[in-house]
């Protein structure tokens, strides 16, 4: 892929948008990372956004506050129990309450204003469509529908200089993306997964997140060194 | 147009979107406005949001914040000067400073999450195409690629329950929507459209949109309630 000179990197503290944010860092010149604080039930994933922007030398990191826990409709948001102790089976059937509405389109549209700011070439987004639930906004026809809305709403846009939607691990299992955060260095450590952390950001190891990032390393045969002690 | 029972509508405080709560008050049996503090140079615009809210009677008005301002782009975030005395010409030709990147994209993106929640059934805007300047957010084909985007985005959408985007304003020139806004019933005296105005909320009277907003209440045969004192 032809290096690019400059993208923003939808950065949320898990490990989808770290590897999202390594690749970004090899494709481009410079990464413009943004955290959307958008109320979620703790600050865990934000604190590590912080750190993997820094860790991962991007040129700036911005966390922009929207606070979309008004208007309730999502566990994660604090309305609502976190499910727990489900099987995948269970997790992949229908949207889970942990859906944030229009999480998706509000991230993107966020990056694509500073994209235009920046005169940015490329958004990434670290959706996959294995993702765990069947969340509307993580799929391809989605983020097509997004990348001709975007073509059309901005200056840069009607110009032919939007930027492009990037989500490189679209079509990967998780396995695969640990697999390929470790070929690309990405520290682990510095992530978070857990919908439910404790308040000294230990992950609970029971939501469907986390479920779904054990079974990712145990897929890729690496070692977590955020589970809990006595978890694989 | 049949009745329905529930809308978000998207409330600036300017002309256009009172008289578009207007058209939905009689248009659905509940409104829900929104407005978003985008980190605009003043707030009169919003305390008038406010105003105009409480008098046509929405079941809910929500101000959001959301700042913009931190990445510049756009001289309505306090980024460079407020162009005046512009003829139309001037003011129409090409995107003007006082664009703010992927404004609509952000506020429809808003609007979809609060739809969604209260499984509204239509999202009002109060865009129009003959909007001063060409902005390339105000335009039938934007719509239509957001509305594509907004029946993918979501759980409700992709049960074919999703909002519908409607832009009543859209092929009015300023003068029909001010005519229809008498017709309706709005006050006037509650709306803001200067882009710079004073400490005590009055316009400059020289910006294109208080320009263009001057023209729409002369071609309607309305006086302005808020026009300064020598202006028609």
């Amino acid at each position: 892929m032809e290096r690019i000179r400059r993208s923003v990197v939808l950065l949320s503290g898990g490990c989808d948008s770290a590897v999202t944010l390594a690749l970004a860092r090899r494709e481009c010149e410079e990464v413009y990372a943004l955290t959307v604080a958008y109320g979620q039930r703790h600050r865990v994933e934000i604190d590590c956004a912080a750190a993997l922007a820094a860790s991962a030398g991007a040129t700036a990191h911005r966390i922009l506050e929207v606070d979309l826990s008004g208007w309730g409709g999502s566990s994660l948001t604090g309305h609502g129990p976190v499910p727990k102790d489900r099987t995948p089976e269970e997790a992949g059937a229908g949207v889970p309450p942990t859906y944030v509405p229009a999480r998706n389109t509000i991230l993107l549209a966020l990056a694509l204003a500073w994209a235009e700011v920046l005169e940015a070439e490329a958004i990434y987004i670290g959706v996959h469509v294995q993702d765990a639930g069947g969340y509307p906004d993580t799929r391809p026809d989605y983020l097509e529908a997004f990348a001709r809305t975007a073509a059309l709403a901005t200056k840069a846009g009607r110009e032919g200089r939007g930027p492009e939607i990037r989500a490189p691990l679209l079509h990967r299992a998780k396995g695969e993306v640990i697999a390929l955060g470790r070929d690309l260095g990405v520290d682990f450590a510095r992530t978070s997964s857990c919908y439910d952390p404790a308040p000294d950001g230990a992950p609970c190891g029971r939501c469907d997140s986390c479920r779904l990032r054990a079974s990712g390393f145990r897929e890729a045969g690496v070692v977590d060194p955020r589970a809990a002690a006595g978890e694989e």
